[in-house]
């Protein structure tokens, strides 16, 4: 497992940099080195007292024993691309992106041999961005994904767990990079595609007075970072496109039985609904 | 306006009738009658001191200035047909139907011309069904729609003005039967669908664990009334119809710009949601 003393740099302090970092200086890491192209983000960090070290220069992580990029997924390939060379022989390197396959794989087909590279995924996102948002409170609640492959040592993944458990996160699992994907296609991709196309299937400003909770709750991400997620998307597409076409499809089956009158039918899906929902209660 | 003192009859005591019998007895109101074929739910009324009077009989019903069914739509005109003779000349009648144009026409072609009809619809549903879960504090943040025609009375208008006031409703507004169930059917109705639709798509239920907020936001209401929503969706159905298929072509163009790659269009897209969404953030 990496000492707390050990040099640790997170490349990108925006909202998940910034709770990595907030939360690791809680937890007693004495020497974080912050990387940002945006100097104030690196002085905020300071300033906060969530590094030891900021710089807007990628030559600050040399010497590190892990590396933690919570860039996009291609700003993180093509800065990995271009300063691979910096990294330390021996070091691990880490990562937050919301999808799994595509990032693995290309980065396996170029990263130096002497570097470790253990993908993971804090399901911690939010709609907003930047060092502003950055709360590591929110780690709390929430799951942290270890997605290795037959290649990562017990090491890097031991090295993850203390991490995830020295940031607080509510749980740790390991998925496949195939399970991940499925999994964050159907549970979080697609709910922000229906959001999206809900609030822009007709303009609807006008109704904001009559509005309650059910619309409110089913718009929410709605509000959306537009420029992290047609990236996400897109290298997810496989799955994503599967799960929108199924769901047209269920969708589709609804609005017969609408037009049929199918009584029966409707309350067949609500009872099925009904059920299936009330495992995902928070109590659960 | 119905003095304090004057009958009040109360048809149907769940979790919207209860709900009413509560907030009344709160305001001060002194001679309601509640009925329900449930003798358990006019046990708890009364015992509750939310009605002076409770009968499983139409009977009771004799003798009231202002009649309020809390009844589903079909049993409400069933229950109107049959019973329509015991209500007083020059009373008032009222009801909380979740769609309008189909129950205010039927009622229309029947309804003895001596009682003055006025459709209303307090925007405070909930998923859960029956007496046990009547809550008069949610009125105090829904909205309270009065649904006129040209027959209605200043008199009655006025009367549901003060009743919904007396029951401490967020906001009052009117609408044409046509404007509310076209907004019935976007904002409730669709979500409803969509939401029930999501929770359908595949066999989830090993996800529990993965599931963030977002996913538990949008399928909340998967947990839904299947004796009432189907009956609802029907009363409704050109409207809904029109507001699902909206929603498919919506949906399918963003779909396709995810196949095609377009991240320009999701973008914008993704701009345009999140523009509108801000207006309907509560604090607006």
């Amino acid at each position: 497992m990496t000492a707390k003393d050990a040099r640790i740099s997170i490349l990108g302090l925006g909202v998940l940099g910034g709770s990595y970092a907030q939360a690791l200086s809680a937890a007693g890491y004495t020497n974080l080195c912050g990387i940002d192209i945006n100097e104030e983000y690196v002085s905020i960090a300071l300033e906060q007292g969530w590094i030891q070290e900021g710089s807007v220069s990628a030559e600050a992580v040399a010497d590190s024993e892990l590396v933690i990029s919570c860039l996009y997924p291609s700003i993180f390939v093509d800065w990995l691309k271009t300063n691979q060379d910096r990294l330390t022989p021996g070091s691990l390197l880490t990562d937050v992106t919301g999808v799994k396959r595509s990032v693995m794989d290309e980065i396996h087909t170029f990263l130096r041999k002497d570097v470790e590279y253990i993908a993971c995924h804090p399901m911690a996102g939010r709609e907003s961005k930047g060092i502003h948002y950055a709360d590591a409170g929110r780690f709390s609640s929430a799951n942290f994904i270890i997605v290795p492959t037959e290649e990562n040592t017990e090491y890097a993944k031991d090295t993850m767990i203390s991490l995830a458990k020295d940031m607080n996160f509510a749980n740790i699992s390991f998925l496949s990079p195939e399970e991940h994907d499925r999994m964050i296609s159907y549970l979080s991709q697609l709910t922000h595609v229906i959001a999206v196309s809900l609030m822009n299937t007709n303009d609807n400003t006008h109704l904001v007075k009559y509005t309650g909770d059910s619309f409110r709750d089913l718009t929410r991400i709605a509000k959306i970072n537009e420029e992290m997620w047609p990236e996400l998307f897109l290298l997810n597409r496989d799955y994503l496109i599967q799960d929108i076409d199924s769901f047209i499809v269920e969708l589709s089956r609804f609005r017969d039985m609408i037009a049929s009158s199918d009584v029966e039918g409707m309350k067949q899906k609500m009872i099925q609904s009904t059920e299936r929902r009330k495992l995902f209660d928070v109590e659960n």
